[in-house]
C-alpha cells in the first residue's frame, strides 16, 4: 500500500522519493487508489521542491508503465525517430518535417495533440483536410508506417492514460509549470509510441510555454537526461517564438504554408526551422548520415519534389483529399495596412495566437469546435522595412465583423519602430 | 463563480489574496463547489507561501459563516470566556477548570474534541464516567450552562462543517502544520461556539504538536491576532508538554486525577496550570476582578468545595455518575521500578502517550474504540530524585501480556541522571 500522506510530506519538506516510492505513487493514482486531492497536493509540493533527474525519470517510466506501449521499431525493424513541439503560434513544423524525413526513407509515424488556448495543434490542422482521418486503429498505423512511410494520428487513449490524468489535474490545480511534470508528460509520450530518438524543439518567447532562454534550457536539459536515463537519444533545438512562426496562423492557412514549403515556397524562417529539425532526425535516424549530410538530404527532397509527392501519398493514405484547393476557405478576407514608416521590431506571438483563437482557430475549452478556414497570415516579419500603406498582414475571417475586430488586434500585435531590431536566428540553441 | 485555479496560482506566486477572494473560495469549498483537489493544492501552497493576519481571519470568518453560530452570551445575558488548549499528554485541564470558574459564578459552556494518536481528548474522558452524555441539543446544551452554569459537549455538525472537511483534507495530503491553518481551525471554532474572550493553552515540546517556544509563540500571536480581527479578547499561556501533564494519562485515571485535584490534592504541575488558566478566565470574565483575585477566587473554590460540588452536579446534570469508585477500573496495575539511583531528567511524553495509546486508551484510527480504564501514572516527574527500587510509575492495564510491554516502554521513557535537570515552570509564557 502506498502512504501517500507521507510522501506527500517528505516532498514538502525537501526530501528525496526513491523510484519505487515515486513509481507506487503514480501507478496508485493511475489505478484511482490515490485520489486527485493527494496527487495535486503532491504536485504541489513538486512545484516548490523540485524533482531531481532520477525522481523526474521515476516518474515519468512510471507514466509510460500505466498504460500501453507501442514497440514500432520492433515492427518496423527500423530504428524509429520522432519530433515533438512545446507548442507556439504557427507551429506546423511536423506537417513538412514528416513527408521530408519520410522521403529520405526513415519511417515517421507520429501522435499529436490538439490545441488549446492561443496555441494550435497538429490534429486540428490535419482536419482542415477534407475526409483526413486522425484517429487509427494500431494496425492501420503501423501498416501505414511500413507502407508510405509516414502517418500522423491523435494519441490513443491507451497509451499513458496516468499522463492524461495528471495533466487533467494540474491544468486545474496551478501545477502546470514545474519542468520535471512539463518533462516526464512530453518523454512518456514519446517513449510509449516507441521513438528511440527524439527531436525536441523547445519553443522560447513570448508566444511560448517557456518565456526565457534559461526556462527553456533547464527543460532541455532535463528531457535530455530523462533520455538518457531511458537509453533514448535526444536533440534539443531550442527556437524562437517571439513572434510567429513562419506567416500562416490558422488550421487551412497553415496547411497550405506547409505545401508550400515542400514546393520550396515557404517563409524563411519556418524552412530553416524544418530543414534543421529534419536534418538532426536523419542524423538521428539508421541512415548512418551526419547533420550536414541530412540538411542536404532534406533540401534534395524538396529541389526534386519527393516530399512534396509523399506528402500526398501520405494525406491520401489517411483519406485525406491532397489537392490545396480542395481546403476550406474564409468568406472574408482583409488586409491589415501599415500606418507609417519603419521596421518591423516584434509581432506579438499570443497576441495573433489569441486574436486566430477568436477568428474561431482556436479553442478556449476543451469541447468548443473549430473553424478551419480562419485565421492570419503576417506577411512581414520581425526585421522588414515597410512605408505606410504596406500591406502587414491578412485576416480570414467567417464575418465581416470578425475580420474588423481581427484587424485592429493584428495591427496592435505589430510594433513598428525607427531602427532596425538586432537579428535573432529562429534556433537559438542546440543542446545534443 | 469563483476562479478557483487561479486562486491558486496566485498563492503560489505569493501573492496575497483579499478577505472576499478568500471567503468565496472557502464557502464554495464547503458548498461543494469547489472539488477536494484545488483546495488540496491551495493548502499546499498556503503552507509554503503562508497567509498573513488579514488572510487567516477572512479564512476563519467564512470558516465560522460556513454553519451555525451559538449565541451563547446573548442567551445568558452574560459575557462568555472560553479555553483551548492545542493538545497534549494528559492533558485534562478543562475538566478542572470548568467546575472551579462555574463555582466562581463565570458560566462555561464549552465544545470538546476526541484524541487521535498519542494525545488524548476531553470528550473521550469524559465518556470513563458511567452514564454520561456528551451529545445534547443546543437547547439541553444552553439550558444547562444557564441553571448549572457548567456544560462540556462535542461539537455539532452543523458548527464550522467548513472547518471539519478542511482538517479531514488536510491531515490526508500532509497540510497540517501550517500557523494560519491551525490558527484558523482553532479560533474559528471558539468564536462560532459564542466565545467572547479566549484562554489559549499553547503547547510547547516533544509531547505537543507545536516542538519549540517559538514555533508555540507564532501560533498564539496569530491566535491573537484573529481575535483583534474578530473583537475578541484573548490570552495565550505557552505551557510545558515535555513530559505528560500530572500524573495520569488515560481517560478514567485523569478524571479520577481531576477529582483530586479538586479537593485540593492534585499532582503541583497541573494545579498550577489549572489554577493560572481560572485566574486569567475569570479576569475576562464579566465579574470585573484582576488576575490575582481571580487565582484567589479559584485556589478558594478547592479551598472550600464548592469546586468539587459543582463538578458533581455538572456530571448529574449530563446524566453521568459522580462517584469516584464508579468509575472503571483496568484488571491489572503494574509498577514501574527505577533501576538505579539519579534525577528523573525527562518523561517522554509521546513515548508515554503512546505507550496508554497502546494499552487501549486511544485510537490510531478515528473508528477505534477506547478502553477507557486503561493507562499510565506517571508518579514521579522531572526534578524529582529516586533510589534503586522506587516506584516511577503505574501502568493500568486490560491483560498482563499488555501490561508487561507497557512497563519496559514506560521505563524506556523515563531518562535519569546523575545531575538535577534546570528547572522549567508548567507556564513558560503569557501573551495577552
Amino acid at each position: 500500500m502506498v502512504h501517500a500522506a507521507e510522501l506527500i510530506r517528505r516532498k514538502r519538506d525537501g526530501e528525496r522519493l526513491t523510484r519505487d516510492e515515486l513509481g507506487e505513487l503514480l501507478l496508485a493514482y493511475a489505478r484511482g487508489d490515490v485520489p486527485d486531492y493527494q496527487m495535486a497536493a503532491f504536485c504541489m509540493a513538486v512545484y516548490f521542491r523540485g524533482l531531481n533527474g532520477a525522481e523526474t525519470f521515476a516518474l515519468m517510466d512510471a507514466m509510460i508503465r500505466s498504460g500501453e506501449t507501442i514497440e514500432l521499431g520492433r515492427a518496423l525493424g527500423r530504428k524509429v525517430v520522432d519530433k515533438h513541439s512545446t507548442g507556439g503560434v504557427g507551429d506546423k513544423t511536423s506537417l513538412a518535417v514528416g513527408p521530408i524525413v519520410a522521403a529520405c526513407g526513415v519511417p515517421f509515424g507520429k501522435m499529436s495533440g490538439r490545441g488549446l488556448g492561443h496555441t494550435g495543434g497538429t490534429l486540428d490542422k490535419l482536419e482542415s483536410i477534407p475526409g483526413f482521418r486522425v484517429e487509427l486503429t494500431n494496425a492501420e498505423f503501423l501498416g501505414q508506417v511500413r507502407e508510405v512511410g509516414l502517418a500522423i494520428i491523435g494519441q490513443t487513449a491507451d497509451l499513458v492514460p496516468a499522463d492524461k490524468l495528471l495533466y487533467g489535474l494540474r491544468d486545474v490545480t496551478a501545477t502546470v509549470d514545474n519542468v520535471s511534470l512539463i518533462a516526464a508528460s512530453i518523454m512518456s509520450k514519446k517513449i510509449a509510441a516507441g521513438a528511440d530518438a527524439i527531436v525536441l524543439d523547445v519553443k522560447v518567447g513570448d508566444g511560448a510555454f517557456m518565456k526565457t532562454i534559461e526556462a527553456a534550457r533547464e527543460l532541455a536539459q532535463m528531457m535530455r537526461e530523462l533520455g538518457r536515463h531511458a537509453d533514448r537519444e535526444v536533440v534539443c533545438v531550442l527556437t524562437d517564438m517571439d513572434q510567429p512562426l513562419g506567416q500562416a496562423v490558422g488550421n487551412a492557412l497553415e496547411i497550405r504554408e506547409t505545401i508550400a514549403t515542400l514546393r520550396g515556397e515557404g517563409p524563411a524562417d519556418f524552412t530553416e526551422l524544418v530543414l534543421a529539425a529534419c536534418a538532426h532526425l536523419l542524423a538521428l535516424s539508421d541512415l548512418g548520415i551526419d547533420e550536414p549530410s541530412g540538411r542536404e538530404r532534406a533540401a534534395a527532397a524538396i529541389e526534386d519534389g519527393s516530399a512534396l509527392d509523399k506528402y500526398e501519398q501520405w494525406i491520401t493514405a489517411q483519406g485525406g483529399d491532397a489537392a490545396e484547393q480542395s481546403l476550406p476557405v474564409a468568406p472574408v478576407v482583409r488586409q491589415v495596412v501599415a500606418e507609417g514608416a519603419g521596421f518591423v521590431r516584434a509581432i506579438g506571438a499570443v497576441d495573433v495566437g489569441m486574436t486566430a483563437l477568436r477568428l474561431g482557430a482556436g479553442r478556449q475549452t476543451k469541447d468548443q469546435s473549430i473553424d478551419h478556414a480562419v485565421g492570419v497570415r503576417c506577411l512581414r516579419k520581425r526585421g522588414d522595412s515597410v512605408v505606410a500603406g504596406d500591406v502587414l498582414a491578412e485576416v480570414h475571417a467567417r464575418t465581416g465583423e470578425s475580420a474588423d475586430q481581427a484587424c485592429a488586434e493584428v495591427l496592435g500585435a505589430y510594433e513598428l519602430g525607427a531602427d532596425a531590431p538586432s537579428s535573432r536566428p529562429i534556433v537559438l540553441e542546440t543542446i545534443a
